[in-house]
C-alpha cells in the first residue's frame, strides 16, 4: 500500500485506528472452540465487525507461533482476509542479518500478503534493509516502546550529542529508507518523546502502541504525534478484541472500535 | 539442560561447536527433495552425521517460517530429533513486551523442547526476564553481533560511563539473569570486544557466530573468550551444513564438523 493510499484511507474512514489481533485460543468466546479454526473464526469476526472504523490490522506473530504450525495457518488466512484496502502489520519485531533477514521478509512479504514488519534495529543496518526493495511495502522500526523496559536502553544519552539512543535510531535508519517506507515505533506512554520525534522526522509515519490496556492518552498522542497527512497509527489491541467475552463479543469489539473511531474523528476534523 | 551438563558435555566430546541449522530448501542437494519433507530429512541426516562432534544445534527461525506451517513443523520435527544430551538453541531473536515475549516463550519452551532462545535487548527488562524461570532453560542475549551493522549502535558511546552501549546491555541484563542461565552473543569478527566482555562478565558461557562464512578467527576467539569452564559456544553454520552439494552431503558435513572439532579439541587441551 502506498502512503497516498493510507492517508486517503484515513480521511474516508475519518479514523487511524490500527486493531492489534493478539489472538489467545484462551481468551477467546468458548463457543468459538467447536471450529475448525477457532483463531481464525475468532479473527474473521472481529475484521468484520471493526473494518469500518480500522484502517489497519496488526496480528501479534507470538500469539500464532504459539501454537505452532496451526497457528501459522491461521495468521495465513487471517491477512488473507483482510480487506486489500486496508493496511496489514506483520508484529513480528525481527532483526538478524542480511540473509537471514532475507528469509524474513520473504516469510512475511511473499509468502503472506503483509504490507509492512515491525523490526528492531538493534543489530543495525544490514538487519534492516534487507526488509526494503518490495513494491508498496513497510518497515516499521522500533524507537522508543511503550513498556517500562524502554527505558533501560532507549533512553540512554550518547557521548558529545545530547541525545539518546532512540534519538541515534531514527537519525541514522531514517537515511536507509524514505518517509513512503518507513514508519516507526514509538509507544503511547510517552507523548514527551513524540515531541521530540517530531524534530527528527516530521513527515513519517508513526504507529503508537499503548493506548488502552497499556495507559496511554488518545489526546496527548494526537497533539505531540500529528502531522498534516495525520501521520499516525494508533493501536488498540485487547481493549477492541475482547471488549466482550461470550457470543456477542464481535458487537462489543465493533462498539469499541466505533468509540475509538469517533474521538479520531473529531480530533481530525479539528486537525486536517 | 544445565551447565554442568553442557561443561560435561563439552569434555567429554572435546569440543565447543554449534552446527547452526539454516535450513534453506533452494540450497539442499536435489535427491532430498523426493522425500516428504525434504528440510527434515536433510537437517536429519545432518544430525546423524555431526553428533558426535557437535555440542549445540542452532536452528535458525527465519529459515523455517519462510516455509509457513510446513517449515514449523519440519522445526518441530528437528528440535524433537536431536539428542537430548546436545544442547539446542531456537535463534529467533525475539523481543517483545511482557506478554508478548510469553507467548514467545510458550511456542519455544512449551509446545517445542529448546533448551534456549536467543533474545533482542533493545525492549528492555520485561521483553527478557518472561523468558526465565523455565527450568533448566536459557536466554541468549544479543551483546555484539558479527555483522557490520553490529557497529551502528551496539559501539555507540554512552555518556559519562566510557562505556559502549553493548557493555551497558551486558552489566543491566547480567542482573536480570544469573550464569545458569543466560549467556550472551559476541561475534567471532569482534576478538577485541570478547576481552572486554570477560572484564564484565567473567563466568558466564558465550554464544560466538560468525567463524567460518563471515571471517571470524577461532584461534583468536578461544584466547580472548574462553574461561575455565571452557565458556564459549562456537558455531559454525553454512560451512559446515552446505559443505556438499551432492548424495555425500552428510559424509562432507561430518569431516567440516570434525575439522573444527580437531582444532577445538587442541585448543582445549591446552586451556582446561
Amino acid at each position: 500500500m502506498t502512503r497516498q493510499q493510507l492517508f486517503e484511507q484515513i480521511k474516508k474512514k475519518e479514523s487511524f485506528l490500527c486493531v492489534g489481533l493478539d489472538t489467545d485460543v484462551s481468551k477467546i468466546p468458548p463457543h468459538l472452540l467447536d471450529f475448525e479454526d477457532p483463531v481464525f473464526e475468532f479473527n474473521k469476526q472481529i475484521i468484520d465487525a471493526t473494518k469500518e472504523y480500522a484502517v489497519a490490522y496488526k496480528p501479534n506473530i507470538a500469539f500464532y507461533e504459539a501454537m505452532g504450525s496451526k497457528g501459522w495457518d491461521s495468521l495465513s488466512k487471517t491477512v488473507e482476509y483482510i480487506p486489500k484496502d486496508i493496511f496489514t502489520i506483520a508484529d513480528a519485531k525481527r532483526g538478524d542479518i542480511g540473509n537471514t533477514a532475507n528469509m524474513y521478509a520473504k516469510a512475511f512479504f511473499e509468502n503472506m500478503p503483509f504490507d509492512s514488519i515491525t523490526v528492531s534495529p538493534y543489530m543495525g543496518e544490514d538487519s534492516v534493509t534487507p526488509f526494503y526493495g518490495f513494491n508498496r511495502k513497510w518497515v516499521i522500526i522500533l524507537a522508543a516502546t511503550s513498556n517500562s523496559g524502554g527505558l533501560d536502553f532507549q533512553d540512554l544519552m550518547l557521548e558529545n550529542s545530547s541525545e539518546k539512543l532512540f534519538e541515534a535510531v531514527i537519525k541514522k535508519s531514517a537515511t536507509w529508507g524514505n518517509t513512503n517506507n518507513t514508519m516507526y515505533v514509538i509507544g503511547a506512554t510517552r507523548p514527551e518523546v513524540l515531541l521530540k520525534v517530531r524534530t527528527l522526522i516530521p513527515d513519517h509515519f508513526l504507529l503508537i502502541p499503548g493506548v488502552g490496556a497499556q495507559g496511554g492518552d488518545l489526546k496527548a498522542v494526537c497533539k505531540y504525534g500529528m502531522n498534516k497527512q495525520c501521520g499516525i497509527l494508533v493501536n488498540s489491541s485487547r481493549g477492541i478484541i475482547y471488549a466482550g467475552k461470550d457470543e456477542n463479543f464481535a458487537d462489543q469489539a465493533a462498539a469499541a472500535a466505533k468509540k475509538l473511531q469517533l474521538e479520531m474523528s473529531n480530533i481530525l476534523q479539528n486537525h486536517l
